[in-house]
């Protein structure tokens, strides 16, 4: 057995299932290329068949990255496969991820298909995706809760028709930790076939013990591939989450005594964009990604650090990516300087004319907030790049004030499409009075469930403000993201930018967890 | 061996250890409260020779608290041990939490300390403590890097002593599952007189692997108390999350057979006040109580869900606590509907001026904002008590504007103790500008390390926002939490309430974890 662990990312796939946290094709890919420099093997870009955009994204990843294998998800049918198969002909590296629910729970009250039709199913569909891909990944949903006898019978059958990765999904985040790599192990031994590929664990976090699974998974099963996610991003609890279990194989080598090849230095970068581009934020107390993760606060634990670091910190804060904030670009800043540290930070633009849209951008936030920082750029450009792509509605201009004893009032221009409005209404409070001024024209009915700000920046209370807006409308759930340092024009761009995904957003079938 | 399994909460100790998340007397005596009704075990309610903010708050809920054990933490010297004592006198259940720490690297590094001398002070603390309480819990710190043979002859000791919980915390979060298990058990199987205490796991979440460390030294280990906190706060990454543990033995009933006697329809809420009164915030995909925790967005596990309730979920949503925003009371309600409002909440009030004081809030907040919801209700008497009681700096008025191509300005009056001050400035933000405002005045120095405002209730534009200020200065971190329908307004309460606990905190002695 190899001691490689593969580490397959489903950020784009199985993340952005959670509900908000759907994402454009420029976003995804801008993601695609972090997944890249972190180093993972094989990053799950989507699901082609789901729509025309989830192809789109697909498509663009599998022209994008030439280190990563890229992946689509498929139903197993000919068309999912099929489309799957299309989307990633670019790639320098593909692999078809194809599935089929294997528990009687699921097969019975879902498929409504019997065992002899799933098993049927299943062998059929690897067959046609053998043919258009060597690099096939199966996995029987729902196969913790499935029976053992009939699991491996589906998984001796697919190995036979040539899937190369089989992998055991905890679909509702039910295992634990010894019951799963048992689990694991059980199949392995008795699939007759099972070392013809290479097994692979994916779990839920319902529990809070998708690592603790993984890992068991691994180490008691003999499995070597985990599936998991930045920020453990997914569907209800979400998913394992990358770096949690990137930096436990690391850090317990003496225990696992595997390798992986992550550089584990693009962590935080990768989290921040995740958690930037979802608007989805990471809580503080969250591990190795979590503002308080590397934080010391109490006297004796800061007298024991000062005296040897490792009385109480198994990892080093830097190893993962953490960097004091630097003022890295000012007003001063030209053209090329703002180019150079697009590049530094692996942020590459399509055109030469959307650097100029970026630094433009740029040129404007320097005149209103003295320092910039990476986090500021990153930002902006991912304003930048939404957008200029498919920005339905876009802000013009606000004007807004609010005083003790008075009803807030806002007025603002904005466009949508070619058409420019201007609107003005009261409000509980000013940002009230925006979003209230823009429905009062656009009456989308959307229902706002979620509303959050973060500072971009810290250190200082000339922060942008990042605003989130979620909106749910006819089951459709879409976040908005804006950053601008007045939190009520931050709000009013994020309201545009959700009601935009509203718009846009055409339905699309969603996938397995 | 019993089935019976302790919940030891540390979220008012180990928990409000974490940078930024210390709280007044009157937020942990609330909390404390909730934690009763949730019906944990044990609450360890602080460090009673820590400063004398914390022995009153000890004190306090010893004094209020009926049905659960009140701890105090102390280190193992006559001191700390006395003070614990003294403010655990008025409860009805007490019990004395002491340590000191037995790892080779603590012991040199930290404590500069031999084997002997280590020994000698734990054998005398537990001693001494035994004569003023008979629930005596003993803590080796850093117990699981601590070398087995001399971590055997301590736990012989104290036990011999008359400890009768024996505590293996995993200080630093390194630990794994099966790793973790069989040391505990090893432990117990060595240690002579182990049947004489109850056995205790207290595991860091630094490697994502708390919980199932916690889970596997009492399936494995056989330990029959768990240490635990509200949304897994704690230092760095936190510690095993209650809710998550206690519904991973209640719905793996099948495989742990052991009963908590947790009241889990009040985890939800318990969730909430710990994120409402640390500004703490909760991420979307947080097992159990994140927003997303119960969420299905695909469509296919919608489908499946509709065909199959447990096709997807393993647990149920009301069963944990969450239910439905509802609309509580409005601009009509009355004193009296209030009133019952804050009982059927579990909210005691003092006195009845406190109320009236409530109440006047409550009014003037329903003539701005048209429906009160539960949360709306519980941030206002957050605010109240924190108000009544201490704060130095209090928000009178706030003017402020923002317009495209202008500079945005705001006009503050506030109050510092008895004296008014009206400031204005310009900023890059409103925000920035009101809170520049009052930095001219009160000069404070503090550097602002968290910015962040949430939605108190969703599904509606004119939620009220709840923002967190964290404060930096001299090595101390405060957050300041306020709330207003007007996210300017609650951005200067929430720095006035930082301001203020920055100049009341007193120094104090911070614990172990």
């Amino acid at each position: 057995m190899t001691d490689k662990l593969i580490i397959f990312d489903t950020t784009l796939r199985d993340g952005e299932q959670s509900p908000g946290a759907s994402m454009t094709r420029d976003e995804k890919l801008r993601i695609a290329r972090q997944l890249e420099r972190l180093r993972v093997d094989v990053i799950e870009a989507g699901f082609a068949a789901s729509s025309n955009g989830d192809f789109e994204a697909v498509r663009a990843i599998a022209q994008a990255v030439r280190e990563s294998t890229v992946c689509s998800l498929a139903r197993a049918n000919d068309r999912d496969i099929s489309r799957a198969a299309e989307a990633l002909r670019p790639a320098a590296r593909s692999r078809i991820h194809t599935f089929i629910a294997t528990s009687e729970l699921h097969m019975e009250k879902k498929l409504r298909m019997t065992r002899e039709q799933v098993l049927e199913q299943a062998r059929l569909a690897v067959r046609f995706a053998r043919n258009l891909c060597d690099d096939i990944e199966f996995s029987p949903e729902d196969g913790y809760r499935s029976d053992p006898e009939f699991l491996c019978q589906v998984i001796e059958t697919v190995i036979a028709e040539g899937a190369t990765t089989i992998n055991i999904p905890d679909t509702v985040g039910y295992a634990i930790p010894e019951l799963y790599g048992h689990f694991i192990r059980m199949l392995r031994e008795r699939v007759p076939n099972s070392d013809k590929a290479v097994w692979s664990v994916h779990c839920h976090n319902d529990l809070g013990m998708a690592v603790a699974n993984s890992l068991a998974g691994v180490k008691i099963g003999g499995a070597r591939q985990i599936e998991c996610t930045i920020n453990g991003l997914g569907e209800r609890a979400g998913n394992c989450s990358l770096e949690e279990v990137v930096m436990a194989v690391k850090t317990r080598r003496d225990h696992f005594g595997l390798d992986v090849g992550i550089d584990t230095h693009q962590i935080v970068p990768a989290s921040r964009m995740v958690s930037q581009t979802t608007g989805f934020v990471v809580q503080p107390n969250k591990a190795i990604v979590g503002a308080n993760a590397f934080a010391h606060a109490s006297g004796i634990h800061q007298d024991g650090v000062l005296k040897a670091r490792d009385t109480y910190e198994i990892m080093r804060a830097e190893d993962v990516g953490w960097t004091a904030n630097k003022i890295v670009l000012g007003k001063l800043s030209g053209r090329n300087a703002f180019k150079q540290r697009l590049q530094e930070l692996g942020i590459e633009m399509a055109s030469e004319a959307e650097v100029n849209a970026a630094f433009a951008r740029f040129k404007d936030l320097a005149d209103r907030k003295s320092e910039i920082f990476d986090e500021d750029i990153i930002a902006l450009v991912g304003d930048e790049s939404v957008t200029a792509v498919q920005e339905h509605y876009r802000l013009l201009s606000l004007a807004q004030r609010s005083e003790t004893g008075e009803r807030p009032h806002a007025t603002i221009a904005f466009a949508a499409g070619d058409v420019e409005y201007r609107v003005e209404s009261e409000g509980n409070g000013p940002v009230d009075a925006t979003l209230k001024a823009i429905e009062s024209k656009v009456c989308s009915g959307a229902e706002m469930v979620l509303y959050s700000v973060n500072a971009i920046t810290s250190g200082s209370t000339e922060s942008q403000g990042e605003v989130t807006v979620r909106l749910q409308h006819s089951g459709r759930i879409v976040n908005g993201v804006g950053s601008d340092p007045d939190i009520v024009v931050a709000s009013a761009k994020a309201y545009l930018a959700a009601l935009s995904k509203l718009q846009s957003n055409a339905e699309r079938v969603p996938a397995q967890s």
